[in-house]
């Protein structure tokens, strides 16, 4: 016997959400319910909503940043107990004995990971992601969020279940830290996500974005320096002095004159995810021995690991707290870039 | 007062090379006097002779791949004595003082390194390469060739101080040793030199060539695998199994289909130079947390490591040896990837 929930659910890709009762399965042994109380809104839902990148499994429920609390678990769940608040992030399942499994990369799942909503799982059913009231995940993919948040800061810490992994992964892996010259291109969802982790890392990080109309905030968020690109002089004056850029631009850039900006072993992560082939001068490599890497998320350990980061560092996403009928209004303003900095829907207004 | 030699030179893009004398300067106290026995021609030397990346400086005498004895040295040398056997490579200078020269990266130095050819020097002079009799170079860019090598090797050894140095390096990058799987996309001048040492280096190499033409010289180079990527069928058999490509091919190549035989946090490590902008897909990169890497050759330490390396596994490039009269007719060799699998001008021949 399952359960229903209310939710918000895309019937078509050109059509508004509507309101819906989706249905959560009843527990497996190793299950875990959660009570949905925030869910954010990841520019990636949007490219799957709207079918940009093809394939969209409709009626489609987005939605892979909730946070809620635990209501239920099944009869092996040892981790998660009933009160707890979790989180849930892209994925919602792997094999978990593959070699990147094994390793705690269960994002690279050689079975293929399942995600959170919009695919259907290794049950057969298509998963429904956190614009819903309950979700039923495996308790493998439920993450703790740290007990010195408090209530007032849930919404905050949503976002951090995709943008903060998505961000906090490469910075890693660049070994950040003090001293360390990091650049964040785009001062969006992800890359003031990025300010702050970076900068919690010890890093001078400076803002690359296209205009200073959000300087004051990327100061505030952490960062040391600002610089609005449209005029192009950032790029002369800057050559050189990166260590690590992180492009969380979801459309093209102009990457040659980006890479110039990397000194010596210079890193340019790409996390955002345009449709368009990536472009780049053999000779912008060359130079300075520069490399271009992407990354998906991160796995669930780094998800925990990055939860405590952020939770030590007194790090949430800066949130525009929306209720479940503007989601359509917000995800053109997502497009235009015109939130500041995530919006995250509050789950209470799902049944309308 | 200044010596002559004999020496090649193409007086324009499009002509032919021309016999001629040229001239090499007194030494200066760190200066150090070779005869040129040997000089390899790469690629980039059609490329700049023929003025593909622009701003070609004629009469040009190219030539960064050479091998010879030293004759005199200036009243400061203490490394290099007469008799010595001695390689020089892709630079003859640069500051000597900036963060990447301390570090032994002189080929970023910031101050510009100054290449072995067709460049003017920090004394206002246009350096003129390898395709000569005899050659005055900075002590510090001179490299010892090791004495494990005898002058039957000498040929082979020459290609080294370009083609070697400019894999050796992303190899070691990468840590390859023993069980890294690498695979080699081209099996030219560089590719060719790819295979033996990454073999050397202890790794499972597979060669990536467009047909099975050079699959005996492939296997002998030391890869245990050969695939020909012409019908397709090896980027699914092969997919996400390898740690580390290196890319030796100078034109483009579908960069998506190769990137998806990385494997997770695999390398493409592209050190050809096409003139079109490299084109990949930001997917191709977040799947496996893959990058793509450049770099140009190495610098002066590490050419005198990739030389003793080269020397203790009694690697030599695989040449053939020609006279100053077939240059221009193995240019165009090259460029259709008919030499087997470089030339090498026995400057003995250069007085015609």
């Amino acid at each position: 016997m399952t359960t229903t929930t209310p939710a918000l659910a895309a019937p078509s890709a050109g059509a508004a959400f509507e309101r819906v009762q989706i249905e959560r399965r009843d527990l497996r042994p190793d299950d875990v319910r959660i009570d949905i109380r925030w869910a954010g809104i990841c520019h990636t839902d949007i490219h799957i909503t709207r079918e940009e990148w093809g394939g969209t499994l409709y009626p489609l429920t987005p939605g892979h940043e909730i946070l809620g609390t635990v209501t239920e678990v099944g009869a092996d769940v040892t981790d998660h107990a009933v009160g707890d608040v979790v989180g849930v992030g892209c994925l919602v399942d792997s094999c978990g004995e593959c070699e990147p499994c094994r390793d705690g990369e269960e994002q690279y799942c050689l079975k293929g990971a399942v995600q959170t909503y919009g695919q259907e799982d290794y049950h057969g059913e298509i998963t429904k992601g956190g614009y819903s009231g309950e979700v039923v995940v495996r308790d493998h993919f439920v993450v703790k969020v740290p007990d010195s948040y408090d209530e007032a800061d849930y919404a905050g810490v949503t976002p951090l279940l995709c943008a903060g992994i998505t961000t906090y992964h490469p910075l890693k892996e660049a070994g950040v830290g003090p001293g360390s010259r990091v650049g964040v291109i785009g001062l969006g969802g992800l890359g003031h996500v990025a300010v702050k982790i970076a900068a919690a890392m010890g890093a001078e990080v400076t803002v690359l974005s296209r205009t200073d109309s959000k300087k004051q905030d990327g100061m505030s968020f952490g960062a040391q320096d600002f610089r609005a690109t449209e005029d192009g002089t950032a790029f002369e004056e800057l050559a050189g002095s990166f260590d690590l850029l992180v492009n969380t631009v979801g459309s093209g850039i102009p990457l040659d004159s980006y890479m110039g900006l990397l000194d010596r072993g210079g890193v340019l992560a790409n996390v955002g995810a345009p449709e368009d082939s990536l472009q780049v001068s053999a000779f912008s490599l060359l130079a300075n021995r520069r490399s271009i890497r992407g990354n998906m998320i991160g796995g669930l350990p780094e998800h925990q690991e990055m939860l405590d980061f952020c939770a030590e560092h007194g790090i949430t996403a800066t949130v525009e707290v929306i209720d479940a009928g503007q989601v359509d209004d917000y995800y053109d303003k997502v497009v235009a870039g015109d939130v500041r900095y995530r919006a995250v829907i509050d789950t209470a207004t799902l049944a309308g």
